[in-house]
C-alpha cells in the first residue's frame, strides 16, 4: 500500500505556487499518495489562512491518518496561534504511528508539543522549498525522507569542518572553518540515551519563558538559522545561556547558518566563528558544527524530542535513534 | 557652575566620527562641561573596544562624578557583557545623583540595573544620533534634555494619534494611525505610583527568563523599536504575553516603530496597526500609541524603573513622575 503525505499550511501563504506544485509530483513520482489540505493555498494577510483556519489545518492533517504530515512552508503563523492547538489530539496520531515534519516556523509547533505532551516530531523538509526546487531536490535530503516513512531511519552521520588558522586581515571569510574554534578538537566524545531537541533557533528563543519551550535536561540541542547576522546569533546563544538553558545541555551542535551578510569593513573579523569559539567559552556543552540541517537544500531527518546518542569519533559524529516504530 | 557630561560608548563602535564630534560641539555650546571617556572611539571588531575596554568604560562613567553618562551611540554589545558588570557600582553613582541617558542596546543595561538594583536610569538619547545630526539636534529632545540636567523634568505628554476608518485595499499604508485600533477610544484613565519601565522592544525580549530582565508588577510598560517587521514585533510581543509579563502591567504604551519595510502584495494589509489591535484584545491593560521615543528625531527622555503616574483623558496622554532630585 502507498504510503500517504498530508499537505497542509500551518504558518505563512504559498506565494511560490510553482514550486508547491512541483513538489506535489515529485512526492507523487516518488511513489508517494497525497493529500492536499483544504486550506493548503489560503491566504489571509500574509497567513495561509486566518487563525482559525491555520488551527483547523493543523488539526485536520492530525486527523487525516496520513503516514507524513508534510508543512508546505515555513514563514510565521505558528507562534500565535500555540494557546489554541489540541495537543492531545496530535499526540494520539503521533503515537498511532502519524510522522510531524517540518522546519522553520514549525519549530514553535514541534517545541510546544515536546513541552506539552513529550510526543516526537521531526526537523526535515518542507514541500515547496525542498521537493518543489526548480532543479531535482537534494538526494540526501531525499533518501533521509524516504526512511523515516518506511520506518528505515536509523541516524544521521557527519563530518565536523576541519579547522584552518585564523586569517588576520580585516576581510576574513566568514566560514566557520576559516577560523580555529575550540570544537574542532580531535577527542573522542559520546552522550547516550538522551533527548535530542532544537530547530530555528529566533524561533526556539522567542519561546523562552513560555509553557512552550521544553525543559530538557542533559540534552542536547541542535539549532540552525537563516539571514540573521552573527550578532543577533550571539544574542540569542546568550539569552540561552543567562536562562540556564546550555548549562542544562550536554552537547549544542550547530547546524547551517545562512543567508546572511557581514558588514565590509565595519564587523572586522567578527563573525560567526568568533560567535561559535565565544560559545564553547562559555558552556561546558560540547559544541559541534556541520550538522546538515538548516535553511540549506541538504538536510537531514532529525527526531525532535526522541531519545539518541551523539558520538564523535575525530571528526565524525554520529546522532543515533534507532527505529521510531 | 557647568553641569558635567560623560560621554562613553558601551556598545557598538562609533562609525560617524563627524557625528560625534558635531554632538560633542553641540553640548559645549547648550553649555555644559563634556568630559569624553578614554575609549569612546575604540573600536575591537564591531564594538567600541572589546569587552573588557568596554566594561572599563561603564565603571569610568560611573566613577566619573558626571552630571550625566550619555552613550555615544547604541548598536550591539551590551547583553553579551552583561554578567561582569558592576551593578552596586552604578547604583552607587545614581543614588548621588548621576544620570545614566541612553536607548536601543542600552535597554540592556538599564534593565539590568533596575532588576539587580532597582536605580533609575532614563531612556534617552544617545549623543551621536541625536544632539550630532547635520540639522540641528530636534527641540523637544533638547528641551526634555536641560530639564533632566537641571533637575526641572516633571513629565511628558503626548496626544494619541487619531484613527481612522481601515483601508480595504491590499495596499493600506502601514500606519497606526490610519486603521481603527481599539487603543484610542476616549474612555480617561489613570494609574498612579506605579513603575515605568521599557526600552528596545528587541533587546528587552532577549532578556526574558534571565536574571537581568526586572519583576515588575502593576507597571507601565513602553517599547519601540527600529528596522524589525510587525510580524516580528508582534513574536516578540507575544513571547511577552506567553511569558505572563504583560498580564502583570496596567498599561503598554507604545513608542515609534521605524525604518522597515513591509511586502508589497503579500503583507496584504497585516502592518502594525493589526498588531496593535490584537495586543489589545489579548491583555486587559490598557495599550496606548504615539509615545514620542524610539530611534525618532523627537523624542523625550523616560525615567525607567521610576514611580510615575500616567493619565488619559481623551486623545491626551500624560506621563508624570516628578522631580528626581
Amino acid at each position: 500500500m502507498k504510503k500517504h503525505i498530508y499537505i497542509y499550511s500551518p504558518s505563512s501563504a504559498v506565494r511560490d505556487k510553482a514550486s508547491f506544485q512541483r513538489g506535489v509530483k515529485r512526492l507523487q513520482a516518488m511513489g508517494y499518495d497525497v493529500e492536499i489540505d483544504e486550506a493548503a493555498l489560503a491566504k489571509h494577510q500574509r497567513f495561509a489562512g486566518d487563525d482559525t483556519t491555520r488551527l483547523a489545518a493543523i488539526h485536520r492533517a492530525a486527523a487525516s491518518g496520513a503516514d507524513v504530515a508534510l508543512i508546505s512552508r515555513g514563514g510565521y503563523g505558528l507562534t500565535r496561534i500555540l494557546a489554541a492547538i489540541d495537543y492531545k489530539a496530535l499526540a494520539k496520531a503521533i503515537d498511532k504511528g502519524m510522522q510531524f515534519v517540518g522546519l522553520s516556523d514549525f519549530t514553535a509547533l514541534q517545541l510546544a508539543v515536546l513541552a506539552k505532551t513529550g510526543a516526537v516530531t521531526w526537523a526535515g523538509p518542507a514541500l515547496g522549498e525542498d521537493f518543489g526546487t526548480a532543479a531535482l531536490p537534494d538526494d540526501i535530503m531525499q533518501a533521509c525522507f524516504d526512511d523515516l516513512i518506511t520506518g528505515q531511519g536509523e541516524g544521521a552521520g557527519w563530518q565536523i569542518p576541519r579547522v584552518k588558522p585564523r586569517s588576520t586581515t580585516e576581510n576574513a571569510t566568514d566560514s566557520i572553518a576559516s577560523t580555529p574554534i575550540q570544537t574542532c578538537h580531535s577527542s573522542d566524545f559520546s552522550v547516550e540515551n538522551t533527548t535530542l531537541w532544537g530547530g530555528n533557533l529566533t524561533v526556539l528563543s522567542s519561546l523562552i519563558g513560555t509553557p512552550y519551550f521544553p525543559a530538557i535536561q542533559g540534552g542536547v540541542l541542535f539549532i540552525e538559522d537563516v539571514a540573521e547576522h552573527p550578532y543577533r546569533v550571539e544574542r540569542m546563544l546568550t539569552q540561552l545561556l543567562y536562562s540556564g538553558v546550555l548549562a542544562q545541555q550536554k552537547a549544542i551542535v550547530l547546524g547551517q547558518f545562512s543567508n546572511y551578510k557581514l558588514v565590509p569593513g565595519y564587523d572586522s573579523g567578527f563573525n560567526l566563528a568568533n560567535v561559535v569559539a565565544r560559545l564553547q567559552g562559555q558552556v561546558k556543552a560540547r559544541v559541534l558544527t556541520g550538522l546538515p540541517f538548516g535553511h540549506v537544500a541538504t538536510k537531514v531527518l532529525l527526531p525532535v524530542g526522541a531519545a539518541i546518542t551523539l558520538a564523535v569519533e575525530g571528526r565524525d559524529a554520529l546522532l543515533l535513534w534507532g527505529h521510531q516504530h
